[in-house]
């Protein structure tokens, strides 16, 4: 996965004038604001106190911007790159008042969108040298979905849908309002339009078999045994894309991807990763 | 900790809109809208897959109230309540296009915030029986800052401030700045008004003598031996707050709290929860 | 195409908000309101100038109820209605003042979607008896796109993708970039989630060809000739969707479709419809 | 018209805004970000593949340089200069991703509003000669009002009000309500301010000589025959501006202009305009 | 002045949200959160502290439903009308959180407002009798203009233009840059659409004479005697309106307005009138 | 107070917008656009026409440079200096048009925020020499508190809390409902986290013994007498800030302080003081 890497500039503003107004309120950074002159400067790094994988360094950097426009801020750990801890990931000088306002918003964005690429990875990882690839889905935090599906792509993973608008993925409660996965399929190729791929869920053997007859995309392998994931394989004989998710642990991913399955997915990766913990610490 | 429980309505518009533009994009549901009709209703349930404690249902109707104005919801187990798996949180009924279309979105706030509540209420049994509590920090999701804390007050915790704004915090760069911990508390003190707490955040037992000859409200005792946790509490003698941070675990926290200290901290609480399983099963 | 008609109903009160600041400004409808006594009631109707395919209803009722959140409105020939000249499309009563203020912001919306429907309409009833269906593009009017898609399907007529992010379109400067089609065709494959679409612009059968070889979606094939999109349409022989576009007109249009392809797009569906003429009349 | 020309520059940003949201969703340009490197850059320019007049070039530029700050944006055919087709109107360098993912919202822009000023100018040049000015309406397009009014200034048109706020203008249900032209004239300059013009709308000869009667500063004649328009023309002597209106059409509008009327106004300019055909190509 | 007078409805909910973060931040009320039950209802009345004129009350209405949709809220001295000190205003009933969290909000428009209206009052009954009215200007407390000037029509007083786009305002700065009076108006007339009315700011007898020799449709008297006033009235014998500035106070108002001119203007109105004094009591 | 007087720059932007779009509209200045050619620059002042203390440069400045980025604004008297009648508070240079456009949104700010600190300083130099400092209230304009608050700074005042969320101030509604200021107290003491002051509002002294009972941080004084606030000061004995509220004025308002309380607050610093009124010059 070497493209589509690019961090979704364009949406950061929106976003960090929420977290910046959140931390900031009216009042401002009063504790900085007492104790700190206005026209100091400092120099500062950002380190990482844990191993990890870097993602979302062009909004930290934005956050600081937004405080002191003529701040200096050197990456030395690009997004997607991985570090040890002590390592640093990015030099800073500037006011200091800048610094010490916009430090938490900048790290609780760096350290969120860096934990969910650094368990991306470890997943990634974890399932190397078979031919399945670590997807995300639409469990995301709400609000920061883009940022997080990047993040996903920076620890290797692959990018699910983005929403519900993108691509079709009928489910049981699609299935059973249309009378069967037949009918379900054909409603929505009607009713899309001709680039729009359609993805069915199936539990099981028997509807994956109704769903590969009437020429779907994708479909969704949900909390299937090992055993059934490798017929449904066989069955599909490489006509469409197989989604595996359910159970999706560190300990069962390669399980699971070794069944020959395109695609492992799993919801814990955007709403459950833990926070890479990252600091910022002045330098003299 | 029976009060100031109220969930903050008066933002919820803003960040459900946010995040179900971020869902529906500008084409909507396409697979609800082709397989659905217009006019179909259904009866739903919001049901737990495993046990936590739950937090963030207004959202929750709201998001469903967002699509189907007319949708009727029904709360069966209220924010703040337990809940075994299996167990139903909430019934609706309305139209079956709003249901699906507002599912995902409805769910992740659900899920999110009674993660944070469930963990939460994790740490708070963890010392039961001790006089201290346990208090989140500004560690949060960016965007989410309010809900968070709501999530943690549900949970049986207490809130830390809500943002740079709403009291003084003394970090190591704000005493290196002023020239030492005296200086920086006056000030702070100098410079605030008469509603604004100090708390001071010390990095051992000297720097909390010191900071104790300058009258503070607070200390932050950081990463501090246990050992010496019992030597801050009894140097305090009950004249200041001592909040309690560092390495906290479900493991650690009760020797924490067995130190004697009023609050233990955690930014694990907020920005590394797992969110608790929930989904939303159509009834017939 | 009977399904995903559903109007964007999530989308109105933003789209709405920017059009009444707009015509009302800070002072209001002076007019109206130095003429019009506060408590003044009427009925008015809707009326269709020219005969034409009716699109834009609900924005239209919710610039009324925005000034006058009583006001009854009654749809007479709801949304994918087709109307003579003369032809009541709408009823409504309430207060004066919010009908005479709302009702060029109504109109406007309302008169500018029923002109894309009434204009597709008569694209798709041009190509009728073909297997062919008319299809938009990209080129809408900033800030009303997916209001425009709408009506598009209202007149009949099928959406291409609704913006950068939810298919893949290789065009020429893709290709120049990437060093060939095939070269362009496996970045982008490798590049994008497993629910993503590929088309391709060729504008030739050589560029055809090769695009084929690298197993696209669908190819966009450009200004060719009658003859050209018969043997195109022989080479694909069903493998993919061929669309055709370039110098759509009412008159050239069957032609095209007669040659076999399955799409037939034009931009000036929403860049270059001519408005619905309606009024809106008093009744007594 | 040489004045009051000046670009609406500060409300381009929320205008470009919503665009480019709506164009680029949370994915991005997820075909230019797969397949072009992200330090590539290009030399393009911006040709006109049809004759016309320009208008739109700063929300062009200003949408290239949101998605690249860096661009180089040089305008060879500045707002109001005519072009034939093939002449080269910008050109631009800078990153060839900005190029492309900005490219279709820059043009939707840029030929929507040269459509308008094209088809103004074409109106211009069929009255010239004669005293009258081709004037707009209220009736264009939701969210981009300000913006074509200014491309009807670059077509050489004139400004008719800019909404509700900025004048009275009393149309049929007014006078209807008020119980004759006279009451609602005289209320209407009781309840305004002293720099507020009233226009009166009127649909005949005996209509306009009561209108003159109440000191009025205009009078629009509703689809009047030339015979009518002409009479009313004597009527007026010179004592109020009199506007035609109805039935306004490329042939018909010298006719009028003829009359001896001070301004021919059409909806259509800004709700009826076809686009102006503009392309964007690379060039080595 | 018995129109217009519809209070700006549609501005309201920005206004108020504004207003409403500003005072409530993300923790919201936190004194009525602990003490006050969520389940208990009050009744109360905003009762007037002094004598004066009441604007605001469907804002301050506004404020108190954001927070309790089903309040209850109950007018007893409209806008427009006039109170003893001790006058009950408005009754309200519902949520007594949401009146103890909404007060000082509405408490501040309607203060705001009413002081407005109260002090516009008291300069209309300072010329009683006079043919001059009280008029505002554009100096305004940021983000409050329609609202200060619905204010001002409730207290008697009339509406200079609402900003810098609805009528000419022709300052010294224009003259200077012109080259004069005469080429000032001219280029402003031929600028301009024929709805816009041009106002000159002249400084002496001399000034006046020019602009009246161009055709104007008011002049402001810019600091003059009275009895230059008076040369003004006698020099434009009705051709135009007069607009008297400068110095003006409930002293001299009366003087100004016997020299015949049709309007004095005030920017104190708007930017340095005291709060009217009004309080919320809770009645059992 | 020499501390926390930094501007709340990051609020500049909203606020200035939404004065900015209230004064220009869509039309924009059509005066200025109409006269003055597009390419001209002036150099002009801005300039005190009466003494004062002035506040507000910074979003004045910014009010210029969003309609000209190049504009060139240097600070005379900077925030928080004082000016005779006549001083030169600033100089700029640009184009022309952004400073006549700018030009009434710029003082709007500077005058109001100006007039702030001007009347606060009043205060402040009234009691010099005593030990009480003078403090702002809530009641502040609308959408303009934190611009008002350091306004009030900048006068040398002292901030109260900055909304309802960064402190308790238990009122007498509040008492009632609790059924006693020290029910009130504990359950304010029990809802709050451990960093939020406790203020509480008596109106006599047997209400501020029981207060004291309760170990509060503060308490408000309501309207009582001298010898009543004396006696109060006694009584506390140091041990709580002591705010005199009620009947603040120049003439009063050194009485209260040397009475010995800690604050004398007044809500008319913010709602009711006249603007500072100051010019902007032209110079050659």
């Amino acid at each position: 996965m070497k493209t589509m890497t690019g961090f979704p500039d364009y949406l950061i503003a929106s976003a960090l004038e929420v977290a910046l107004v959140e931390d900031l309120g009216s009042a401002g950074d009063i504790t900085t604001n007492a104790i700190i002159p206005a026209d100091a400067t400092s120099r500062a790094v950002i380190a990482a106190r844990k191993p990890g994988r870097i993602a979302g360094l062009p909004i930290a950097e934005a956050a600081f911007r937004r405080l002191d426009p003529a701040i200096e801020f050197r990456v030395i750990i690009p997004d997607g790159g991985d570090v040890e801890a002590g390592a640093v990931v990015a030099e800073l000088s500037g006011r200091t008042r800048a610094i010490l306002t916009a430090e938490r918003v900048a790290l609780n964005f760096l350290g969120h969108l860096s934990g969910i690429a650094t368990q991306t990875y470890a997943f990634v990882c974890a399932i190397e040298g078979t031919n399945a690839r670590i997807c995300c889905t639409r469990k995301t935090t709400p609000g920061l979905r883009a940022f997080e599906k990047y993040a996903v792509r920076m620890g290797g993973g692959v990018n699910h849908r983005f929403g519900l608008f993108d691509a079709v993925l009928i489910k049981d409660n699609h299935i059973a309002a249309a009378g069967g996965i037949g009918p379900a399929i054909e409603r929505a190729r009607e009713g899309v339009g001709h680039l729009v791929k359609i993805e069915v869920e199936v539990d099981g053997l028997g509807q994956l078999e109704e769903a590969l007859r009437h020429r779907i995309d994708a479909a969704l392998l949900d909390n299937m045994s090992l055993e059934d994931l490798r017929r449904a394989v066989a069955m599909a004989d490489g006509r469409v894309v197989l989604e595996a998710s359910g159970a999706v642990t560190l300990e069962t991913v390669r399980g699971i991807a070794e069944t020959g399955v395109d695609l492992v997915s799993s919801g814990a990766l955007t709403h459950s990763s833990q926070v890479l913990d990252l600091g910022l610490d002045f330098v003299s």
